[in-house]
């Protein structure tokens, strides 16, 4: 993409409104701008970050056999009355009347929703198990929505939801999320660490938030180190095996946020070397709930013999807009926003120093179009501006690489490549900077 | 994608509830459910219809040169005050009012949240020209919603806005959304005719609708033969020259819908043997709109010489949720839908018609792995079901091509494959099978 032709508004200062980091980068990076009250409008550089957060999470569901589909964000009282959610889900739900004075909703989740779908088209146990997700935008009309898109009002969720005939065949629907959603946030370029979550009534041990660790976290986080440097199920890990050794080593140890956390058990269960604590922000949560909506609903299924067994169910969340936020919040310095490689917006940041030198347009044009032939993303920065702002605007939006031409590196065939996250220059002749060019660049030592 | 582990709940009957052939079979071919009037759930096979149009609507917006954002659904009503439309906008308007009394609504479309954004953001005519995109749901809260998506509630629009300093340079940036337009609905597998629409008090000649023809279509439509038979402009198509040559032959003839219809002056522009005179649905609309909404909201750029213009401009819509409905109105017999290759949710449909014989199994399992890792979509049927049920299924959700795999056939290394759309049969030695089904069957002749 070249800026020259892209809306890209940076701002300099920061502004007023944005109290965290990663809502003072996102509105000076032109990711997003507030429309009211916890409702952004995603810019193209923020939509992009969406996108391929998006499309990083359904790729994992969809190996995990999970089924896309899309659910409305309208959706009836009448479904919320029939599972007794309707008046206790309080004022964040956003409640609607049509012109016919039918009460609607702004869906918050989706369980009701699809339950129905499940109840009305599914009818033998042959047809499941089922998992169908979809990535829509959610309304919960937070009392006081902050923190730009962390804590927004109108957000993008994916939401998955399990059916099954019993909390056996339940479980194994659990586990498998539980190692979408590892392989999911390793993908994003981030350390999630599963944490044992509250299962209220329905008891059980099936329902976990997974934390990413950010100095600015809002939770406080207890673990033994052994789980942070665990890395997630490689691509060899086949769903239709037995998950339950795969999984082992990410629960077995203690691991709890603020709320479940007691200092006795941790020092007892982690030696001192080992105890981790940190701060961190919660990005999905998975949970089995049972027969709580089914059985509200009368979501059965009929079984080998002929009788109806009602469906044994589990959700599984991921906040997507919250994430880019959250991203930001574990990667980011003074300078701006830290992309991982497979998320960022542009991989590249192609800087012409001298818009006005055709040496420089030349070369320029010539790295831009071999890497986007590559399929690299590449922001040409083809702007008759400052050398200075260009660098900072660069910094700011957070390409991993950089590449910066100028007349005397045209003049000697060479680009100044940058690591944005390690800050680390290179000179390097043309075409062994584009060897560097279409792959990460090396972590932070 | 293997049936036995997808969601496809198919009707064998037609639902009562639905008017026109779109909607039955959009029900029957377990593409949509109904969640309340005129807001409907999208299941696996409509999912990937509908993001299938969308990905292709996406190419062809980017090729022009739009970008893509991403505006919330929810929008605050003292924008829309603003222009002046809240208040005769009318029942339509899903108004909603937050926790804390502020009047929001769901918004219908975009102009004003657009108009406010670039206001905000751009201040140069250096910054300009601008077309900016989002793919969003919207609602309408239309009294009688019916005929399925076609005239649904809650609905998937592409809308672009167009920012210029002159009606000279909006005119380049309407000529790009009318190329991108024909380009992108042939890629849709659809004939749309451009048709001049109204103006209103805007005046001038930039304003189109696009028309698809289909026997079942709304309005009555008449035009020169020539202008169906007009191929859409190619590959070869530079967005950075004057379009005006290009789009001639598409708006030089006579073409009318019956509201601007005028039989004497048909008549007189076309020869009896070249006048058409169908049926056809509105698919898209472009249109300048020049300072409507940018003089209300004061939406201005500095121009070279220090003075402020208010912008020209245009918004673009596509309606993307309706374009499912109005294939199938274009595409179908009686059997079910026929999918034009580029939309089709899977371009192969594989029939195994004894999964209880290892060697059918064995090749349904080659083809589905080779075909897969060519790019197809396959969905293989490989439920334990009559071999009846999977021919009538496979008809009715329509995918282009049909692969039949039984128990003679595995003997003599052949495969029976079916041209949906002209229904024509063959058996082929396996390898000249494989060839034929990665590539779109031949058209009915």
């Amino acid at each position: 993409m070249r800026l020259s032709a892209y809306f890209l508004p940076t701002l300099k200062e920061n502004p007023a409104e944005a109290q965290i980091v990663s809502h003072v980068l996102m509105l000076r990076a032109g990711l997003v701008r507030q429309a009211s009250a916890g409702i952004y409008s995603w810019l193209p550089l923020g939509h992009r970050v969406l996108n391929k957060i998006s499309d990083i999470v359904r790729e994992e569901q969809n190996r995990s056999g999970a089924l896309e589909m899309l659910m409305p964000t309208i959706q009836s009282a009448e479904l919320w009355e029939e599972s007794g959610r309707y008046d206790g889900y309080g004022k964040e739900m956003l409640r609607i009347t049509d012109r016919h004075e039918r009460p609607m909703l702004f869906g918050p989740t989706n369980e009701e929703q699809i339950t129905q779908i499940v109840r009305d088209n599914v009818r033998s146990y042959k047809d499941l198990p089922l998992n169908l997700y979809h990535i829509q935008w959610k309304f919960r009309d937070e009392i006081r929505p902050r923190f730009g898109v962390m804590r927004g009002r109108e957000f993008l969720m994916k939401d998955a939801y399990s059916f099954d005939v019993s909390v056996d065949t339940a479980r194994i629907a659990y586990r498998k999320m539980f190692v979408a959603y590892l392989r999911t946030f390793e993908r994003l370029g981030l350390q999630a660490l599963p944490m044992a979550a509250d299962t209220g009534p329905i008891g059980g041990d099936m329902s976990h938030e997974f934390i990413i660790l950010a100095e600015t976290g809002e939770s406080a986080v207890y673990c033994h180190r052994d789980l942070i440097e665990l890395p997630a199920p490689g691509d060899e890990v086949s769903y239709e095996d037995d998950l339950t050794p795969v999984i082992e080593p990410y629960i077995s140890g203690y691991a709890a946020t603020d709320e479940k956390h007691d200092q006795a058990a941790f020092e007892a269960a982690v030696p001192a070397d080992k105890r981790v604590e940190a701060r961190g922000i919660e990005v999905g949560h998975i949970f089995y709930f049972a027969t709580k909506y089914s059985e509200a609903m009368n979501a059965t299924v009929a079984t080998p013999d002929g009788q109806n067994v009602t469906l044994h169910c589990g959700s599984y969340g991921i906040g997507v807009s919250r994430l880019v936020g959250a991203i930001i919040e574990a990667s980011h310095d003074d300078d701006g926003i830290i992309w991982p490689w497979s998320v960022a917006p542009f991989q590249v940041g192609l800087i012409n120093l001298k818009i006005a030198d055709e040496g420089c347009n030349t070369m320029c044009e010539d790295i831009y179009a071999r890497l986007t032939a590559q399929g690299i993303d590449v922001l040409y920065d083809d702007r008759d501006e400052r050398a200075g702002g260009k660098f900072s605007d660069m910094d700011l939006i957070g390409c991993p690489w950089q590449a910066v031409i100028g007349p005397r590196g045209v003049e000697a065939g060479e680009v100044e490549i940058k690591n944005r996250a390690t800050g680390e220059k290179e000179t390097l002749p043309l075409e062994a900077a584009m060897d560097r060019l279409v792959s990460p660049p090396p972590e932070k030592k």
